[in-house]
């Protein structure tokens, strides 16, 4: 952290100042905020284009994938998806474009008629609350404000949410219905959930209709040879007495194009038939064609893992570059700490508090574009504002690098200002 | 109706047994239940299984389909159908595979969070109403009963729901927020909404944020070169100074493939400013590459006249199955009346008060499955007993022509019986 190296910053503020106007001069225009592929990763996926191809359109048991129905989707893309998600075919969905919709639609039926467990409609509860392990992501916290529910921060460790902390603010609220968790490689931070804080989670003594939404969106999104240890959550649950307690989610958006993939939902039998009791009003079955051609370019488990293995090979020098100008722009003056991931789709940047708006700010102004700060906190609020969320997957390597050089000049200064002050 | 001719029904009764048992002995197994395209309707659209082809994933402004993003959907798309659905490009979006899921998601969004006009969200109402007109569809009425909406039938009439009805309503009742509406081949019956009764719907006097549910769902459907008077319900609701009262759906379900194609939303600019506003919680877009599809298959709006024609060459020998049998076989005893629909999925068949159950219970018991009466009525209930729907799109013609006449011996059978008592 810079509060290690302060004298050498003070030092520094006229360098890095006369840095940061070169860097304006240049009239960049990049843009470092979206956790989304890039058009090579996107080009891995082409042959859905002319899949699933002429004259196929049934799964292996015969039926027309073209018409309504299959409301639990396609068969054997669920037996894909099944061993890496760790849910057993019959109570793994495959549905719409967007594991996104899964999650606020799942959080909407609990509001209007409430899960297995409820005493009543979550609509009709006075208050609802959601523990939010923070850094994390901005659309669970945004779908957790548009219904309502209020937000309660809990830290973020290395190994998932503190348990002491999730622990207290259970054992003094009863409101808490549900956490936010994303079990591999935690977006912000890319931290993987040890099954030991897993099995605590599950464990945990709350509410019968008290729910862990598990995103698991970065299940098979490698960088390096490392796997994490592949957590049966459900299973953990059952065990734990508390079957109903976990809602899995997962797509192929960052497998496969993120606009016109496939996303997952699964859970408990009993929490399943609860999620197809409700969404029998809303579809009669989802793109089971887009489905099937999913199954034609994945193939199996394995093909699966040779598709997401070609992802790594582009992205990882894109990580790789991350590291490589924090730890030789920022290391030598104590700025900073960063995380390593070993998959997923971020890199988070802890500055010192109070920078990250300034430094946001600055480099916006160079024209390099940050996330917001606060972004990955409830309420778009970061007390501390010293949490930055880096993407880098989307821009060039080229434009990557050119950023966070911009990047880092913008923070050098802004962190050189307040330790001058 | 029968009642006009009972002495020859109780005449033929010992005949029409013994038909019926000749109908039992063939052990029949046919489906008219279905509203859904039969297998040479869907071959129409085959191409989709290739498209929209090698290297072709941008749309007209060179926007890359493949990513996130794109939540109005495809521009090209939204004009393709806007003619058809008479909605202004920018109030119309395309999103994902079924209007039934955007009529359930406008229903949720405005419980939890009301619409525009709302006091407060409609989940916060003591209670809720909707007029149903019946016969109408049951899918309407499950999504209205599965959110704890109240519901009220009106007649419906051969230009639409009975105003004087629908007035009545609104005036003694404050709870009433919205109407469902089929306006162009109605479901079940076929009717056709005249301009009139559009006129007069949207400008009831009614609750700033009473809606019309308008699932344009067969504005497209012609049987004949007949075509319904185009009306414009938005522009008549904007001209009565109710501006956001119209919701309108619409899918290509029946153009395309029911399972793999793409639903509308079209509304007043407030109407959408407000779906999108909540749907971004839900989405961060739609499936641009099936949208994408489905111009390459549709071309424009001279290219969907076309396909739709190739529809109405399939089906319109099964619709005039269904005049034939019922003229042959019912006409001559004074049995049913039948609506003669000009386009749409389905005949409404009315029998004798209180024959509609056990003539679908004698032809089920027969091996020919028809839809269950009580279907085309909110909570499944039709007090008459009288009223049922026939599907005849589905089966193949000669399936269709045993199909209907073992349900018209049936259906003999049980009105002899009735007259006979």
């Amino acid at each position: 952290m810079s509060t290690s190296a302060p004298a050498t910053l003070t030092d520094h503020l006229a360098a890095f100042r006369s840095a940061y106007d070169e860097l304006k001069a240049q009239g960049l225009k990049l843009d470092l905020t979206r956790g989304k592929p890039a058009a090579d990763q996107l080009a891995l996926s082409d042959a859905l284009l002319t899949l699933p191809g002429e004259g196929v359109f049934t799964d292996a048991a015969g039926t027309d994938l073209r018409n309504y129905g299959g409301t639990a989707g396609l068969p054997e893309l669920r037996a894909l998806l099944s061993d890496a998600l760790r849910v057993p075919v019959p109570q793994l969905l495959a549905l719409g474009n967007a594991s996104l919709t899964l999650m606020h639609d799942v959080i909407a039926f609990a509001m209007l008629h409430g899960v297995p467990g409820s005493e009543r409609a979550w609509g009709r509860e006075e208050t609802i609350s959601f523990l939010c392990p923070v850094p994390g992501y901005d659309r669970h916290f945004s779908i957790t404000e548009a219904m309502g529910i209020r937000m309660i921060p809990v830290p973020m460790n290395d190994d998932g949410p503190d348990i002491p902390s999730v622990k207290a603010a259970l054992a003094t609220d009863p409101t808490i219905k549900g956490i936010w968790c994303v079990p591999v490689y935690s977006n912000p931070t890319g931290a993987v959930y040890s099954e030991e804080v897993a099995r605590e989670l599950v464990s945990l003594a709350a509410a019968d209709d008290f729910r862990i939404m598990l995103d698991n969106a970065y299940v098979v999104h490698h960088l390096t040879d490392w796997r994490p240890e592949a957590v049966d959550w459900l299973a953990l649950a059952d065990e734990a007495g508390n079957p109903d307690r976990v809602f899995v989610f997962a797509s192929t958006s960052k497998i496969t194009y993120p606009g016109a993939g496939v996303a997952f939902f699964g859970s408990s039998p009993a929490n399943v038939q609860w999620f197809q009791k409700w969404a029998a009003f809303q579809s009669i079955g989802p793109d089971k064609i887009n489905q099937l051609r999913h199954v034609a370019l994945l193939q199996d488990a394995a093909g699966l893992a040779a598709h997401m293995q070609k992802h790594a090979d582009l992205i990882a020098p894109k990580f790789a570059a991350v590291q490589e100008v924090f730890g030789r722009r920022l290391a030598p003056f104590g700025v900073g700490e960063w995380s390593d991931p070993k998959g997923g789709y971020f890199v988070t940047l802890t500055v010192s508090p109070g920078v990250a708006k300034r430094a946001i700010q600055l480099a916006a102004e160079a024209g390099v574009a940050i996330t917001p700060a606060g972004s990955t906190h409830p309420y778009l609020s970061d007390d501390e504002d010293a949490t930055i969320r880096i993407a880098p997957t989307f821009p060039t390597l080229a434009d990557l690098n050119a950023g966070l050089e911009g990047f880092c000049t913008a923070l050098l200064l802004a962190e050189a200002e307040r330790a001058t002050v």
